[in-house]
């Protein structure tokens, strides 16, 4: 265990329309990576570093440090006189709704796992993490971590007792990550909460599930027609916070019509995500959407597919 | 074509939980079947006869002629000097929350599009057999319509278009259900749905969808187990009904204990329904539910596996 374990974990986008705070899709655009290694010590976790693109963005550490530290404490490990010592590559842009501190929370449980050779749950890793969020920045989000931690389309939920179920399912699919150069308000996720109807109706919301419903269904059978349809059809989330995303109608229409299956916001945005059948698909849209692209600045425009789980990185 | 085409479709059980509006089960309990057959006339559609233990029932057979003439209207077919004359097979009680109407409107599509040798989509025969359903008794149920007609656990939803899409999974289920004697107000449905809160909070909302969702993920890969825990835990409709079902608490208790995965109302109600494994299990949960049953009286309980789509019986 001298050299310690590696884990990456891709970003993500959460939502897809209908699956509010239920579901997210991880994918290849980014990623975090967190090294984990034991240390004679005293039963800490510690950071030793942060590098990479978004090295800078305060809270990343905390989050990965925590997620550790939560799964100690939900899996009643001990270490004893050793510490966990933490470097964490941060990859995945924050602010974006691309799962950022989800990658990372995703990278450092598995990587801790991995490093005690433990064999956690899904659902316990997944909580873990979630918790390790919401400690270090204020909101847990369940649907990314799960997404990074276990790959393809996740699905995470709460029964009555309080208990969190997830699972996942692969899909086949391409993506177009369209991010704008938008500020962000320190607290996004928080802001794009508060926008969003305390109350809605029951018809609304039975549309909006049973919409969700055949979008589960049509991600598993991985037809993608009818998930990217299902991706537009929210009425409830997606309205509110559509206002907030820059170029949120000229980036839609842009997609569509360059052969996009499906847009939506990712997560609380201000990215949006577009579903593509291949590679040469995405590409498509990506240039398209560059082009139409004349009311806000763009930060990055990217071409991904759907990613595996967190999982062990030679080095 | 001189005898006609007769086809069998089974009953249902919609919502299982949070599936409110989006999803029924088929299941082998009960079935009506339809006989279609061209006669010299005037384009109508008539019932020549109905029988069948639940024959006596009013607006049973509107509902299969209204259905057949929603289908004529939606694929644009004109039957010309000629009249289509249906037999109704009544075998699926009413009132009980079983899908009566729903297998009696998607048995009549069916047979209807099997004698004048149609290839109707999917959507289209379950909203023909929906609006059927509708015009002749006041609501449509297009989830237990899409169970019968389709088979397996279907799901319905209406884009914002109001495009109906639906889809279909085989599950490899048991279910025992459990029909009091309960009295039937006339309007059952109408008032089972009048109870249900108007408004709901959002986060309530969510958390039914990502159960919803989950529900639906597990159905996907036969996952009983998860599908049975989910079917329990809706917090908005099942809540706001379970108490005009008889014996709720103690059928679910006695299902629970004799090994159920999962018991909700079936449908509107009164009948619940319970998810098993096998056929051994199933008829275990049926002999405790039958023993601990002592605050109504029971019409029958029956034990029935997953029922396959609407399909033409030789006779």
């Amino acid at each position: 265990m001298a050299g310690g374990v590696k884990v990456r974990a891709y970003s993500s986008s959460a939502n897809l329309g209908p699956g509010f705070d239920a579901l997210a899709v991880a994918h290849t655009a980014f990623y975090d990576e967190v090294e984990a290694r034991l240390e004679p010590g005293n039963g800490q976790v510690l950071v030793e570093s942060v590098y990479g693109p978004y090295a800078h963005e305060a809270g990343r550490a905390e989050t990965a440090k925590k997620a550790v530290e939560e799964l100690l404490r939900l899996t009643n490990i001990d270490i004893g006189d050793r510490n966990i010592v933490l470097r964490i590559y941060k990859g995945v842009p924050p602010g974006k709704g691309l799962g950022s501190s989800g990658a990372s929370a995703a990278a450092a449980v598995k990587a801790a796992e991995l490093l005690l050779d433990l064999d956690v749950p899904d659902n316990v890793l997944v909580e873990a993490a979630g918790r390790g969020e919401a400690a270090a920045a204020g909101t847990p989000h369940y649907d990314n971590v799960a997404a990074s931690l276990l790959g393809g389309l996740a699905i995470v939920a709460f029964d009555k007792n309080g208990k969190l179920y997830v699972t996942h399912m692969e899909i086949d699919a391409w993506f177009t990550l369209f991010i704008p150069r938008a500020e962000i308000a320190s607290a996004k996720t928080k802001l794009m909460r508060e926008i969003l109807p305390k109350e809605v109706g029951l018809d609304q919301a039975a549309r909006n599930w049973s919409r969700l419903a055949l979008l589960v269904a049509a991600a598993a059978r991985n037809d993608l027609q009818t998930l990217g349809h299902m991706m537009m059809q929210d009425e409830i989330v997606e309205p509110a916070r559509s206002r907030f995303i820059p170029c949120y109608d000229s980036v839609i229409e842009a997609a569509i019509e360059a052969g996009a299956l499906g847009v939506s916001i990712s997560g609380a945005g201000p990215s949006l995500i577009a579903l593509s059948r291949s590679r040469e698909d995405a590409i498509r849209v990506a240039n398209a959407v560059a082009k139409s692209c004349r009311c806000c600045e763009v930060e990055d425009i990217k071409v991904a597919q759907t990613a595996g789980p967190a999982t062990r990185v030679k080095w």
